[in-house]
């Protein structure tokens, strides 16, 4: 099977992210590489990194056009613009999966409240499926339109969902203190991601205000049939990939750190992609952004803390993969009825 | 006025940092560079950032003969080791002010739990005086020994006291997710500090076991009268040098940021390290660890989140700096009469 | 066909990236992970990244065994041991690969001068084939040992050998001004690579001493057919990953850089993974670490100084993939009768 | 003494770096800092490492309403703009300092060629001196406009000065290969210093073309009385601060390192800014850049290479120090007739 693809914001570090992958995925063909800034440049000329890689232009079609061209088009653009381009047409001819944040609230009127814009396409929330395939694998595979996860998201979401299905937690308690690479910010250039403004610097930032937070609220609350209000701080670390979550929550009752392993991998089992750091023999405790980069894992590892009655759990990715393109594949995979590791069984790269 | 100085343990990053920052204090002789690994060797030949600043010659001494010799012996050394080798007669000569944590926890047991060692001198620890100026100045300035407060600890602290004295919030709520720079784990070769295994990755450590736990629920208790049992996870960011605090805390009563602020520029009012991001009108909202690189200063910013009824506090500091020898000589000048800024009017260093 | 593969000194980076390139190629099954050091426990115990991807344990097994169970045993042993573990006995049954530097020297007495080590096998050099399928493809499809390159002499050989071929210029006049990233370095802990002794700095190191210094030279001899000697520098860059080579010698007739990349293009005529920075309308004039992470290519660039009638050659590789590891690969392709790139198809990874 | 300064292009990061050093120098105080793009924002605003180190407000002032209140004027702009601004009434009433290129090449075509700008005031050249200390120190102390030399150009000329000077080398065979942290590149915000374009990577730039190659020659012919051609390739190091450069020349006679190193003491007696590294008791052998961090101090390593006939010379400063806002403060303790070092006695800071 051949899967014709068009990725549209090719040249956004996602974008590129999603050529990478694809690239080495054997069951698809990339058709078109759409940017509206780089129109009619060699991607190799963009990322020299594809040079003797790929021979693909950079186009500016619109998404009426690939739609009766491709099979699936991803969509990697700013916040807006997907809610603007995409309509009816587009998906009764082919599969979208978009890696924005315009579909993953189901609620107007939240989208609306956290990202200060109102939404070009609200009919279209209905259909949309949110594309995080560990909770939501069979609405996935009979979607037209996904909302892939947001990194943060991705990762806290995952972090948390076993301990919030097991109901050994104040629900009310959780509080989420996130830790991303500058990658995450994309490739626009504004003083916040000059190298010397990040390098060798820590920082909080959107503290209370993070669009990614209802988006994990929405996820947990689906799981614990209540609605959620958690605390999520995002922090820039001075690293180029990888996001790590360290997620606190009070428990309801006395549990060992050996029993919420046991939920967890009864919650996981047989996910390709989720791995625990439950070995007690390991040489390494917790998660670390280096052991994912370039994968599409999620790791996580669960500790309590019988002094203060709480869990930390802790889970990385790298924000590119499992958090955007990884995922993204991941998606398409489902929705074509491919095995869901198909491209994605690189393991991480090290050190890099 | 010039007082004289051993310091012990010089070839540690805190030892040399001792070394740079006493070099430009007006009223401090450095008469003795104490290390054992380094018996015989130039300064400067150890660290050749020294070279035209200074000649000091690595010697091999002990406590009792340095006492006879100098003002006050700062020691800079690994946990135990002070307690072995100091005594009342080296007290009953000179000040001592301690970079290590052998005095820090007023209670035996407690050190003994968290750094799972036998306390040498658990004699010496009543007259001990924690050495936070912002809190307990006035038993510094007749003090004997110092126990100098733990980078964490400094940065922790300062961002959570005047909450904690405000009593506006549950004590029991309170969670610390810290982020350091590599020196903090000094110089010292393992695996854990090689290059390619913490550059370009973010992880947590010692997740509910870290020795500044109980040195901050000390300090707080001070504060609060209580007991205190909180939350602290630390994190290596790949990065040198900083600290970075997020502190998180449920509110028992509705406030807001301003009013946040109102008790912190009261607590803190003509602290001449504090910086509080107050001003609306500024570009950033919060600390972050570049501001400080270099500093003896803490910045500290609050945030209301009204959603989740929580307070967030964030605090930076250097932590060779404030976070240890910047802190050690504010203690030093409290001693001596000096004012307490004396050599440490440095303003951050950026971009460094 | 599936070739049986042993990777002895597994735990090392450049063993560990072996296992990364291996797994996904096709044609392998990694039969035996040796370590000495981390005898018995799981590779991805000691690696996580390697979790999920594999289950090898490693194990301590001497040459003679390994030859009799497999095809090719790939030897990634601290300089010295190769020689003296290896024999005949071992290269009658099996093909060996070693990425040490104990066979690179064809002359016995430069081994000993500059790697300061009496050759334990001398009579092994006389068969063994420097690895370098550029420009020595046909040696190496019938060799039984291979001498696999130096990271700097890959880099470096391949960055000059049109230029050496073309006798366009004088040979006395070669400088080659190296930097590498630190993983070079390998995995052993000393102070020189303690995060802090290498972040945020920048140097040179064994200054007219380094051992690829012969190795290079030997290799232009080769070509030149006349005897070499040149000035290499390296220099150690704080990041993980990558070497860059800046190359200058003097011209000895007037050229346009066009002239010299017809030069280098006709040279490297259908090399898979050589690629020239020779597209006028390219955003990039010149090679860059980042655009060969993770991949097998080496980056070469040309410029021509018309003032100083000087040539500027400019190349960079990832000195784990073509500086080791995949150049390895890369030969036992060719040893095996399969496509060279096989396995080795993997577009940069960036940003990384 | 109090000199009156004023900064124009405060907010930049050379401009800033005068702020912090100025700030220490007993002897200074600043009247204005001039910023046309941060017109009337504190100071502390731009930068929160200044929060309570200074009050001052950005301004948007002319220089001939400067020159009327203070005795000196730094100017740190983009080049082109002090050409532009500057005239012979400003300098009638006080001294000038440019820390850009507009007044360092003596020859106004040079200028026009490499700057690729016409020169607004090329009348003031000939009154214009170049503020090298070491080399120019007697016309410094009676110029009324000092053209403050480039960081590169510091770095090299001091390197290789004492080489040429002593006429042990071929001219023709000088190559200069030199590092720069990205802080070298300044503040603007383009893609080049985004973050994750350059960290984790290492490039080179402006082959043969960079504007600092005319200015070293400029110097160096000077010394030897004598044009000059050389090489210089500068290239991008992902770290915030610093310089090395590696400089190689062929050998008219057989000399020995200690020889040269004798030249070196001689030419620099008494020189408080430039070390040598010539202890062979050192544990360090060659400069690196973290050990000239914050300082004013050029440090200098020697090698020679006899199977090559070539002598390697390496340089390392603080780019924004002594190749920037260090220097400028050097040149103003001489046109004051203050000792050299006021205000620059900091050592390094390290690790940082």
């Amino acid at each position: 099977m051949t899967i014709k693809v068009a990725i549209v914001g090719v040249t956004g570090y996602t974008g590129q992210e999603l050529v990478r992958l694809l690239l080495s995925h054997e069951n698809v063909e990339i058709k078109s590489a759409v940017s509206h800034s780089h129109n009619g440049k060699l991607m190799n000329n963009v990322y020299p990194s594809f040079s003797k890689a790929t021979d693909l232009i950079c186009e500016d079609a619109n998404l009426e056009k690939l739609a009766a061209e491709v099979d699936v088009i991803f969509l990697a653009l700013p916040h807006g613009q997907a809610a603007s381009k995409l309509n009816e047409r587009v998906l009764a001819q082919c599969k979208v999966i978009d890696l924005g944040g315009d579909f993953r609230l189901k609620n107007v009127s939240d989208y609306e409240h956290w990202y200060k814009l109102k939404h070009a396409s609200p009919q279209l929330l209905r259909n949309a499926v949110y594309g995080l395939p560990e909770l939501n694998r069979k609405a996935i595979v009979t979607a037209n339109l996904i909302a892939n996860p947001g990194c943060y998201a991705t990762c806290s979401i995952l972090t948390l969902a076993p301990l919030v299905d097991s109901k050994l937690i104040d629900n009310h308690s959780i509080i989420i203190d996130a830790k991303s690479g500058v990658s995450g910010a994309g490739r626009s250039t504004d003083l916040g991601v000059h190298f010397n403004e990040c390098n060798e610097s820590f920082k909080a930032y959107q503290v209370a205000t993070h669009r990614h937070t209802p988006e994990i609220e929405q996820a947990l609350s689906v799981i614990s049939e209540k609605p959620f209000a958690l605390s999520f701080t995002p922090h820039l670390v001075p690293m180029n990939r990888g996001i790590l979550v360290t997620a606190y929550a009070s428990l309801l009752k006395e549990v060992t750190a050996e029993e919420v392993f046991d939920l967890y991998r009864s919650f996981y089992a047989n996910e390709p992609f989720i791995r625990l750091f439950d070995a007690p023999q390991g040489d390494y405790k917790h998660p670390e952004t280096r052991f994912v980069k370039g994968s599409n894992f999620c790791d996580i590892s669960v500790s309590v803390d019988v002094r203060t009655k709480r869990i930390i759990c802790i889970g990385a990715i790298d924000n590119l993969v499992k958090g955007a393109a990884g995922q993204a594949i991941q998606n398409m995979n489902l929705l074509f009825g491919l095995p869901e590791t198909t491209g994605l069984g690189q393991a991480a790269i090290f050190p890099a």
